[in-house]
C-alpha cells in the first residue's frame, strides 16, 4: 500500500533458483529432446485434445464462450470443438477450462496436479496464425510440462497441503514457461515473466465441485500467457519471484526444495512420469477396472463364469468413491464396485456415455456389482489395487495394479491413448474429421505450422 | 487434482460470514445514503479520476493498451485520459492499473490497502453504454468500498503481514461487490461471485518497486468483474469462501474477525475514514508537509526568514523517505527534507511535475532542505508529525498533523480534492475539459447515465 519501495529496488536482480528455473525453461531444443519425450509430448497433446473436445458442450464452457462474445475480440485463437476463433487470451481461458471440465486429463505426482491443461491452453492460443513449426511447438510443450514438475517439486507437499489447487498457482508458471519459450524470451525477461505470472498465482482447493475447480486451469492458462507476453514487452516484475522474503515460495508453502526442483528430472524428463486417465471415472477407480480388465482379457472371462470378486484397496477409497448402489451416470463415476462390474462386462470405461443411469440401473451390471466385496486395506498407496475374481468352476485368478506408476511401453501407452482419444473424440468430430486431426497430431514434428491441426478441431 | 470432490458438495452453501457480507453488498439504496457519505463517494470518484489521468501515458500502461490493442475487443468502456474505448475487461485491467500507477490513489487502513482503484475501473467498465445512472453508480460504489473495509477487517492485520497484497486479494471481493450490486445480483447469487472472486485472489507484496504493484489493481478489477458477471450467468463456486475450510481467510491469514468486519462500521460507514493522498510524495512525507503548510499559511511565513526547522518524526521513516541530497524527482518524492523545504517555499507539492530534477537541484531549495534536522521518536505512529520552525526574528512557531487521521470536515476535504484534481487533470485535458468532468462529478446523482461522464475523460 506504500510507495516507497520503490525506492529499494530499481532492477531485476538475477539469482537462482528463478533464474536457474528461467535458464531452464528456455533450453529445451528439439534436436536435444530424445524420441520417446517427443512422443510423449504429442500424446500429451492428443489426450488434451480429447478431454477438451468431450467439454466441448460443458455448461460451464458455454458460460465463459457468452461472456467472451460479450467482450469480441480480433479472432485469432480457435475454440477447441466449436469450429471458430476469439482473441488469444479468451481461447487460453475457454480452452484450459474446457480441457479441466471432465477432470479426465493427466496428472503429474511431481507437481500434484494436471500439468497439460494449463500450458497447453496458452501455448496454442499464442501460437496460432504465427507459423509456428510443429517442432517450436514441442520444444515450448516440453518446457511448460518440465516447468509445471520443477514448481512442484519446490513447493509440495505443502502448498497442496494448505489448500491451494497446484493446477492452478503452480499452471501460471507453466504457461509462462511454455509462452516464454515460444516467444524465444531472454533469461532475464524469462525470469520477469515468472514474477508477472507469480504475483497472479492462485486457486483454492475448497472450490472443489464447482466449476471454479475447471476454470483454475484456464485462469493459469490466461496468466501465463499475459505474464510471457507483457513481459516480453517490458512489462517490470521482480526476477527471484520463487525466492524472495515473502515471495511465492515464503507465501504459498512451508516447502523450499530446491536442490530437488532444480536439479536432474527422475528419469531425465518430468514428462516421462506423465499419467493420463483411461476410465472417465474417479481416478481412484482406475486401478481396479485395469486389474479386471487384464484377468478378463487374459482368461477370456464371461460375467456369467464368476461367482464373486474380492477388491483389495486402501481404505481411505472408502470417502471417496464407494458407493454402493449409484442411481445416476455421475454416481457411476464414483462407484468401486459398479465400476469394476463395467469392467468384467466389457463395458468401455473411457467412453463418458458408459457413465448413464441406463447403465447404472441395468439389473444384469448390478448383478456383477453386488458380487464384489471390499477388503479395505490401511496405508497402501490409493492408487494400487488387488483383484480375486472365483469363477463359478472353482478357479480363481487374480490381479494387481497402480495406477500411480506411469506406462512403461510408450507404444502401448500410445494405443491406449489413441481408443480413448477415438472414444472421447469421434461423437463431436465425426470419424473422418477425428481420424484427421489424430494423423495431424500423430506427425506434429513434421508439421511446418501448427494451424492446419487447429483447423482439424473444429466440428 | 482429483475429480471425487465433486460428490461432496453439488450445491452452493448459504451460511454468514460470505452469505452475510452479500446482503450488506446488495443493501445500499440511494435514498437511505447520508448526504455525507454520497459526497465522499463523489470525491473519491474525483480523486479517482485526477489519479488516473495523471498516469495516462505512463509506460506501464502503454504495454498493456498495446496488448489490448491486439487481442481486439468490443469498444465499450472507454479507457480514461485516452478517448478511446476497449472491451470491458480490458478497460478494467488498464484503468485499474493506470489508477494505482502513480501510488497517488486513496488509502483505507482496515483495508489495509488502496481501495477505490480496485473496483472504480470495475464498476466503470460494466457500467459503461448501460443508461447507468449516477445514483445507481454510487449505490454500487458504496458497495464496493464498504465491501474493502470489511474483507480487509476480517483477515488484517496478519493477511497484510504474510506477504498479500490487499489491493490485489480484497480488491477483487471488492470488485465484485460492486459489479454485482449493479447487476442487481441475488444475495445467493452475489456470494458465488465473492466465491469466484475469492479463489482468482493473489498478488505478493514483494513485487512493490515494480509495474506488478499497480497491475494489481487492475486484475483485481477485471477479476471482480468477471466473477459478478460470470455468476449472474450461472457460473458456479462456493457459497462461503471467505470461513469454509480451506478457504480465503484460512489460506491467506491468521485473523478472522468476523463480529468486527460484519458488524457496524465505525461511525457507520467505512468510506467515511478513506484517507486522501494530497502531496505527490511518499505517504510518510505528508505529515511534515502538512505542518509546514500550515505554519506558512498562517503565519506568513517566507523561506528567507526561516534559521532552523525541527522535525519530530517516527524512527521508521527513516529507512522508508530519508535521501538526504536527492538529485532526481523521483528521489525527491522520498525526501522527508526537501518536502518540506517545498512545502515552505510554496511549492504545489500536489503537483506530479513539482518532483524534478530541476526542483531536486535547485540550490535555493537545497539551502531551505539543509536547515531541517530530524529529531526521530520511537513509537510513534508513521503518521504522525511535530515541526518547529525557528525565524530569524526569534520566534518560533509550532504545529502538529496526523495523516493517518481522516479530515474531519468533508467539504474543507473537497477543496482540497479540487485542487488536487486540478493540478493533475488540468494538465492532460486542458482546463475546460477539466472543468467540465469536475462537473459532472460534482452533480453525479442527478445524471441518468454515467456516459457523459466518462466521454468528458478522454484527452
Amino acid at each position: 500500500m506504500s510507495g516507497p519501495a520503490a525506492t529499494a529496488r530499481s532492477a531485476t536482480p538475477m539469482t537462482p533458483p528463478t533464474a536457474t528455473l528461467a535458464q531452464q525453461a528456455l533450453g529445451y531444443d528439439f534436436d536435444g529432446l530424445p524420441a520417446d519425450v517427443v512422443t510423449l509430448a504429442k500424446q500429451c497433446l492428443l489426450d488434451w485434445l480429447a478431454v477438451t473436445l468431450a467439454a466441448w458442450d460443458d455448461p460451464l464452457v458455454g458460460i465463459l464462450v457468452s461472456d467472451a462474445e460479450e467482450e469480441g475480440g480480433n479472432p485469432h485463437a480457435t475454440l477447441i470443438g466449436r469450429g471458430r476463433r476469439v482473441a488469444r487470451a479468451q481461447a487460453a481461458l475457454i480452452n484450459g477450462a474446457a480441457s479441466h471440465a471432465l477432470d479426465y486429463d493427466d496428472v503429474n505426482m511431481w507437481m500434484s496436479g494436471h500439468p497439460t491443461v494449463t500450458f497447453t491452453p496458452a501455448l496454442l492460443a499464442q501460437a496460432e496464425g504465427r507459423q509456428v513449426s510443429g517442432r517450436a511447438f514441442i520444444e515450448a510443450f516440453v518446457s511448460g510440462y518440465e516447468t509445471a514438475s520443477r514448481v512442484g517439486w519446490l513447493v509440495q507437499p505443502s502448498h497442496y497441503a494448505r489448500g491451494f489447487h497446484a493446477t492452478a498457482t503452480i499452471g501460471a508458471f507453466a504457461a509462462a514457461a511454455a509462452c516464454g519459450r515460444l516467444l524465444r524470451l531472454d533469461a532475464a525477461t524469462m525470469a520477469t515473466a515468472f514474477g508477472i505470472a507469480g504475483t497472479q498465482a492462485a486457486g483454492l482447493k475448497s472450490v472443489f465441485g464447482t466449476m471454479c475447480k475447471p476454470l483454475h486451469a484456464g485462469l493459469a492458462a490466461r496468466a501465463g500467457l499475459q505474464a510471457a507476453r507483457w513481459a516480453a514487452r517490458g512489462f517490470t516484475s521482480r526476477g527471484d519471484i520463487l525466492e524472495c522474503a515473502q515471495g511465492f515460495a515464503a507465501t504459498h508453502s512451508q516447502d523450499f526444495n530446491a536442490d530437488k526442483a532444480l536439479g536432474p528430472a527422475p528419469q531425465g524428463f518430468h514428462i516421462r512420469n506423465n499419467l493420463f486417465k483411461y476410465h472417465a471415472a474417479c481416478y481412484l477407480t482406475h486401478a481396479p477396472i485395469e486389474c479386471v480388465k487384464q484377468l478378463r482379457l487374459n482368461h477370456a472371462i464371461q460375467p456369467q463364469d464368476v461367482r464373486a470378486i474380492t477388491l483389495k484397496i486402501d481404505q481411505e477409497t472408502d470417502k471417496v468413491c464407494n458407493i454402493q448402489q449409484p442411481a445416476s451416470g455421475l454416481e457411476a463415476k464414483f462407484s468401486l464396485k459398479l465400476t469394476t462390474a463395467f469392467a468384467l462386462a466389457g463395458i468401455d470405461t473411457a467412453a463418458m456415455s458408459s457413465y448413464s443411469a441406463a447403465n447404472a440401473n441395468d439389473p444384469r451390471l448390478a448383478r456383477l456389482r453386488d458380487k464384489v466385496a471390499i477388503d479395505f486395506q490401511n496405508g497402501w498407496p490409493h492408487t494400487l489395487a488387488e483383484v480375486r475374481v472365483e469363477l463359478a468352476n472353482g478357479r480363481h485368478v487374480e490381479a494387481r495394479f497402480d495406477s500411480g506408476v506411469p506406462e512403461g511401453d510408450v507404444a502401448r501407452q500410445g494405443d491406449k491413448l489413441v481408443a480413448k482419444y477415438r472414444a472421447l473424440a469421434t461423437p463431436v468430430l465425426g470419424e473422418a474429421k477425428a481420424e484427421a486431426l489424430l494423423e495431424l497430431v500423430q506427425r506434429l514434428e513434421t508439421l511446418d505450422s501448427i494451424d492446419p491441426l487447429l483447423s482439424a478441431t473444429g466440428r
